[in-house]
């Protein structure tokens, strides 16, 4: 579910639909939550939280309970500099009552409920919640809600009764591209806790590895993997970690294609003989599994009936994408077997391998998950079919009452921006039209993190803070949808995220420094900030050698950030300025201060650029950083004295402004040139501040 | 070891000697290496690392030295982009050979050769080390090498022998009074290596917590540790992960003083009876085991058995430092064992208890190590003597035939500049005038973290860089001391050891953040970038309420730097201002430029620092900043202007700069004003720039 582009154009769409939009309540703006909650009530006057803070459990306990408590309280200290925090209050005294009604399930599972209240006022608080579930997001809510005052720190009295718009809420990581060690997990789940999200979906198999421990097929890992893989002890622990936190792991093994590091080990459940090596390339790639043989579903069933006991998730995803065919069609027992049974196509083979491979899963206990290539006629109604190629797939297999999930619009490595995600909605497009009915079958949606260009360095820059918007997006009611209030609370979520120990924003000075080789990289710095990943695939389509695995992953497109915070912000007061009738001096002084800072630095760069091999492919980005800084002072200096340019100045800035908007071999986007543009045909005056 | 005051006074005697020193070889300021090698000698032109490069393993090899390989390997890839390195390679092709001789000991040890021999020619490198100790050594070095040039990677040709001038060249890490997990001591671990340190010398025991699993007496860790300690297969896997990195571990237990925590689960072990609690404060306690029963020395045979088995090192540290007397003074079975014995101080019965300890130490096989106060009449001479309390004891022992370390003026928890520790000698003072045979016995020093205020996030600011600078004066021939020199090069180590995981550098910014409780720290950071802690033990005198092991630690004292690289610079600048006759024009503009920034921060941040309960104790100290800027200004005006101040200026700015200097109640101290009272004392006419 790689390599194709359906999903630049939805996102524009969606974007530019919802940046007209206001949220129903601009007071909640001022709340600093995320995900925002369904129903929020402001009260008056505050909650202390200082040294006569104290908690209590209440009604139904668990060890998993108390470890939470335990976590909020070691955060709350740490935050407030309480040292004795009384986490285990005499319910009559404690200042928070965590009121739990019941035990949630055993293995959670998407019919719980996971709602919670949190009534907050100036004497005590009180979390209650039907199960332990909504007692574990309601203690993150009001972790997020404790605030500076001049009287100490504090939360807001407040009323929040929240429940999430949809039950599925996921994060997917790739493991098998490049394999993410537990710690990288465990901070991720960490995060996804802060967030309310309650799925990891770990991509555990594709043709570049195989990674997770089978007993049954030893092979498999250790011929696959390259020594990189889970043993299951520590999926166990994983799944401990994710419980204690509301979170479900769903393991995905992707079959029949997208399974070349099987048949490192086990050749003969491939449709071409071997023998195979793991792959290092990305892409669509030929080995598929042979659909035609019993032996191959007898391996499955023994494989799949390990990992069923293993993962005790209800729900099993075994992929089911971007099968070319290729293998199929060189084989000519395949060619028979398709004759003799009458399948008259690859996706009718594929179709007949998914209903056998459905049934495997169904006798192991497990509901089958799918990408959207398995929605055949005849696959039985039990399974979920998880798009990735387009929100039409979701709305067709709700109609035809499938549940499903949806992921396109939220591929977090083609490095969109948070906005872009935020907009995309499970129910908007064709899903719009679907009836109540067939809207319950849509359960939710994950981010979807690829691995190609991810290491454990950079990959929580990869994933955060935009996941967070995404989370918001399947927990918080559909009206939600101000983009400025988002980016305001993602920029507050992000540093709490970094003190779970996330390492989205630490990673970034070590990495430009190991790439610089040396310790002072502040002009580096300077440009990296303004600069963003090319998107979508244009990585591999301009590569000059194909990406491999074993690429380093230590260039600048790998450290600067998928969304530029600062050109996000010079683009803000652009609009600003040229909004106020180029009469907001403020916007104007801030916008003047960064030009001639970017305009200053490419002298100060280029001695670096141009003795360093991994950044000389920056040099032309630095150049374009001073020169279309230049076009914008000059922009900004006409509007100043109110005076036209010379005929043919418009002309020949929109040339300078066009060259630097072309991606380069470095793979990088200058993100500046569309709000200079903006300046430039402003002071041409063809903007709001025309001369009079 | 941790209360008395011994340790300032010489740090700074040694300081002032140090600073005037020159290398005797100033092109050696030019080579990015740390620590510096014995002998070193340029060669001309540089060998390329590029696409060509590859590495061979002759002579001698095992998996440790091949694991070695990968590790350089996938560093050298990062740090120049090359995907695919050939790391076994032809060695009559390599562009690297590393000759091993032969096997190291399979238990390292102190009388092992480390040395080893590096040549790089334009055409190719040799690595030859008699064992494989010297070539993870060179690997090590040869990666420090790697510069930018404008024709891509390249190392400099150039001649290395180097071997350590110091065998023992140790990092305590204290995890009794603050556990450490186990990642932490894995990347200290790598940090070691990188600086070729070859001990990591575990404090498992204090008053406020016991830290390893104890199979024979299972309550010392669960009745001890608050639940953290480390498992024995933990420690087995992280013994193997230091021997791969060529470091020893030595484990402490501290006895028969700072032991509490044994006592919570046998109180029989101590002097007066329990029952007994894990310690939370800090400081020179009461407990200490009873020396006068057989039990105790039951219990320790059988303990220190497991602990022997457990620990392939040689040497087993027992303590024996800070034992007040008070419980052997109050119980009277002890008094009337003093007197049956002819025992006549508690002194004697400490002797007494060290003496029948090294017994047990010696018959599991290993060499006692203990702190100074165990070099007591008639205890054997096969033990080490660790000296913290002065250097006078490292060679009064020397002087009595025992071997010793020295921690004394490596404590780097008490937040001295790393000029100061690297002045330290273990063979100045006293030990000077040892004969060489005296000298032999001083194997070297270690580096002494005391976690009172170190936590898993701040712990690596605490350590690095400024152990660094220990390491090279443990490795680097003793003439190797130019200040200037060594902080060039570590500042070029700190990144370098940042891409190796270690958090020194990335943890301040999220802790700033979570301090603060926002996003934005810009304001904050001025401030904290030019503060320090209070040095030595003036955090304990001056606290308000005594800090426990429960404290938060998230104070603005715990995220800033020991040492204030921002500060150390201006300082810099204004020497070289006014040692130019203030003619230094670029250091003039610097100094303003600072001092304008730093003026105007106040006002700027305040509005953070009465918002927010934990930072209203640096509100004063950012008032300072102010006013002393204020002067610093006035003072560069006058200079500037070539103007006499009137006659009661100096007084006045005097005043002011004294008021800053005072420590306050956040513990820190503002490290700008020794250079701007320079200014002021120049401006006032008592400088070289003095109006004609």
């Amino acid at each position: 579910m790689r390599n194709f582009a359906f999903i630049l154009p939805m996102c524009l769409l969606l974007t530019s639909f919802a940046r007209g939009q206001k949220p129903s309540d601009s007071s909640l703006t001022s709340v600093n939550l995320m995900p925002m909650p369904a129903h929020i009530e402001r009260g008056s006057g505050t909650l202390a939280v200082d040294g006569s803070f104290s908690v209590a459990l209440n009604g139904y306990s668990e060890d998993r309970l108390r470890r939470a408590v335990q976590r909020f309280g070691a955060d709350l200290s740490k935050r407030t500099g309480v040292t004795f925090l009384n986490l285990n209050s005499d319910p009559s005294k404690a200042k928070l009552i965590v009121q739990t009604a019941a035990a949630s399930k055993e293995v959670q599972d998407v019919t719980e409920d996971e709602s919670y209240t949190l009534e907050i006022t100036t004497s005590g608080a009180k979390l209650s919640a039907p199960n332990s579930l909504g007692s574990l997001h309601g203690l993150e809510t009001f972790l997020q809600l404790v605030e500076n005052s001049s009287s100490g720190f504090v939360v807001p009295a407040v009323t929040i009764h929240d429940s999430p718009r949809f039950v599925w809420r996921g994060l997917l990581i790739d493991v098998g591209r490049h394999f993410m060690p537990i710690p990288v997990l465990q901070r991720n789940l960490d995060g996804m806790a802060a967030v309310k999200m309650n799925v990891l979906h770990l991509h555990l198999s594709d043709y570049q590895g195989f990674r997770i421990e089978s007993k049954k097929f030893p092979k498999l890992h250790e011929l696959g993997s390259d020594g990189m893989y889970y043993t299951q002890a520590e999926i166990k622990d994983l799944l401990a970690y994710a419980r204690d936190r509301g979170i479900r792991i769903v393991p995905e093994f992707d079959m029949p294609g997208h399974s070349t590091s099987w048949f490192v080990g086990y050749p003969d459940l491939a449709s071409s003989p071997g023998p195979y090596s793991i792959e290092r390339k990305f892409g669509v790639l030929d080995p598929a599994m042979d659909p035609t043989r019993d032996s191959v579903y007898e391996f499955l069933d023994t494989f799949i009936g390990e990992m069923a006991k293993l993962f005790t998730d209800a729900y099993f995803h075994i992929g089911g994408d971007e099968v070319n065919g290729k293998q199929w069609d060189a084989n000519p027992k395949i060619q028979e077997f398709k004759r003799t049974h009458n399948i008259n196509s690859n996706q009718e083979l594929q179709a007949f391998f998914t209903a056998r491979v459905q049934k495997i899963v169904a006798k192991h206990g497990k509901i089958m998950v799918g990408w959207d290539e398995i929605l055949t006629p005849g696959i039985p109604q039990n399974i979920v079919i998880h798009s990735w190629r387009g929100p039409e797939s979701l709305a067709a297999a709700a109609k035809q009452g499938y549940k499903g999930l949806l992921s396109n619009g939220y591929y977090i490595d083609l490095m969109f921006p948070a906005s872009n995600h935020y907009a995309v909605d499970p129910m908007s497009g064709p899903a719009a039209n679907l009836t109540p009915e067939e809207k319950q079958r849509i359960l939710g949606g994950e981010a979807a993190m690829w691995s190609e260009y991810a290491s454990p360095e950079n990959i929580d820059s990869r994933i955060w803070p935009r996941t967070a918007a995404i989370a918001e997006r399947l927990w918080s009611p559909q009206e939600i949808r101000d983009v400025n209030s988002m980016y305001a609370r993602l920029s507050q979520i992000s540093w709490r995220l970094d003190t779970l120990g996330l390492t989205h924003n630490s990673s970034y000075i070590p990495m430009l420094q190991r790439i610089a080789n040396t310790q002072d990289v502040s002009a580096l710095r300077v440009l990296a900030d303004v600069l963003e990943p090319t998107k979508e695939y244009s990585r591999e389509e301009f590569a000059k050698v194909p990406p491999t695995t074993l690429d380093p992953l230590n260039r600048l497109v790998d450290a600067v950030r998928p969304e530029s915070e600062v050109a996000r912000r010079f683009a803000t007061q652009v609009d600003a300025f040229t909004s106020s009738q180029c009469k907001d001096d403020a916007a104007k002084n801030q916008i003047r201060s960064s030009l001639v800072h970017w305009q200053a630095n490419d002298a100060r760069l280029q001695p670096l650029l141009s003795s360093n091999q991994l950044l000389q492919e920056a040099s032309s980005l630095s150049q374009s950083l001073a020169t279309v800084s230049a076009t914008g002072l000059q922009a900004l200096d006409l509007i100043e004295k109110n005076q036209k340019p010379a005929s043919d100045w418009k002309a020949q800035q929109i040339g300078v402004l066009d060259q630097a908007k072309k991606p380069t071999s470095a793979q990088l986007l200058l993100m500046i040139v569309g709000p200079v543009q903006k300046l430039t045909e402003t002071a041409a005056g063809g903007g709001a501040c025309a001369a009079p």
